[in-house]
């Protein structure tokens, strides 16, 4: 029976495993789960994972939810994906663990709150907070500081001074990539400090095309409905709603 | 070279590392890094953490921080590590990572942020938030509840429906654990209404005794001197102070 992928490419760690399937060549049924229809709540949807959220995998009779859980798991059973991306070495292997801990408590919350308070709240249903952003963007920026001056000091183009990407450039990539959706000015704003990460980002994406860059045109897309929402003046909260803003194929 | 654990008992997943490394027989020298005296901010701790958190090892030349990614390092690389801890077996060490991977943004950013706002912001030299407190406290009901309904679920008396403890339980049980410096009556009202969850306490302190008790001394002796406090009305934020509230020596 092939793997099935729960998944909304809206949600970052849904895209990255997405990609990662795409990239190794794994024989994947991709499960569209609408988070704007709020699919990840429906009874049928919490049978895989009972927390209501994506992505989640089923292989089989297996099931397995939690994005870096999944990336592990399917770097450990599917014959064929190459050890960079979970190297067998143990002390490789910790220090890939230590990334995606970390990223847990510092660049995903920082991002995912700011984001969400920023720009994609009302298409979620849920009112922007000015305060949360605000008191997200400094864990956000400390995260990205820490990225290019300790994760990225290494002598390779990746993190930990890999030569070639891990899950976990995976994983952090497409998280910083939801910033698209943000104001252009804004976005510049927030990254511009940051070159090796800018580089960084570059660099997986090439490592994982065309992929990344197919599975990421929803964000595009979005990123684009957003821009011109703002450039029209229709930025009000009450105008950013869930059909306006995110398209229902997305 | 002996490994070396850099941990503040104080902090719930350094006691994790220690209870690990007693409970295995793993042979540790314990630095101590007092974050009541920002010993994990100088310049001699970054060189290890550059984030500035315990618990960090040190093990001969290899350096590693994150409680999980060091448990999980542990459970590899030490002979003796019994199975339970961390299966080799691909499925259940996936469901350690996912419930490991959920930790993160549910169990302990409730109970951490609940905690610090209602109880140690003082003796980190940092004010209560009441609102902070209030919307941790639901993070907080809702894991408990999660960890009640879903991950304690199966047939055995721990997580994953485990019959022996596995790092999930020791990391999840000594999270929990630090809600005893809260008040009593506080406490009891949080936890009163998991009945599974209470019995998991139990049953990982008595698999890992007497190493878990003696670890959590210190955390005893912090509870026993905030409940006094409370008791005699010392309770003003300017009265918990660093000094009053946790022992120099913890």
């Amino acid at each position: 029976m092939k793997l099935k992928v729960y998944a909304d490419r809206m949600s970052q760690p849904s895209r990255a495993v997405i990609i990662f399937c795409k990239v190794n060549g794994i024989d994947f049924e991709e499960v569209r789960t609408d988070i704007t229809k709020r699919q990840q709540l429906s009874p049928e949807f919490k049978e895989i994972n009972p927390m209501g959220k994506v992505p989640a995998i089923v292989d089989g009779r297996f099931k397995l939810f939690e994005s870096h859980a999944i990336l592990i798991y399917l770097a450990c059973v599917f014959p064929g994906v190459a050890d960079h991306w979970y190297p067998a070495d143990f002390f490789k292997k910790a220090k890939i663990h230590s990334v995606l801990d970390w990223h847990h408590s510092n660049l995903r919350q920082g991002a995912v709150t700011y984001v969400v308070n920023t720009a994609l709240a009302p298409a979620l249903g849920l009112p922007l907070n000015p305060q949360a952003a605000s008191d997200a963007e400094k864990v956000l920026s400390s995260s990205l500081s820490k990225i290019e001056s300790f994760w990225l000091q290494g002598s390779g183009r990746f993190l930990l001074g890999g030569n070639q990407p891990s899950i976990a450039d995976l994983s952090l990539v497409c998280e910083i990539m939801q910033l698209e959706v943000l104001d252009e000015n804004d976005h510049n704003r927030i990254l511009a400090p940051y070159e090796k990460v800018q580089q960084w980002i570059k660099d997986t994406r090439y490592a994982t095309r065309p992929h990344f860059d197919e599975v990421h045109k929803i964000l595009f897309k979005a990123k684009a409905r957003l821009q011109k929402q703002r450039s029209t003046g229709e930025n009000s909260e009450t105008q950013l709603s869930l059909t306006t803003t995110l398209p229902s194929k997305m």
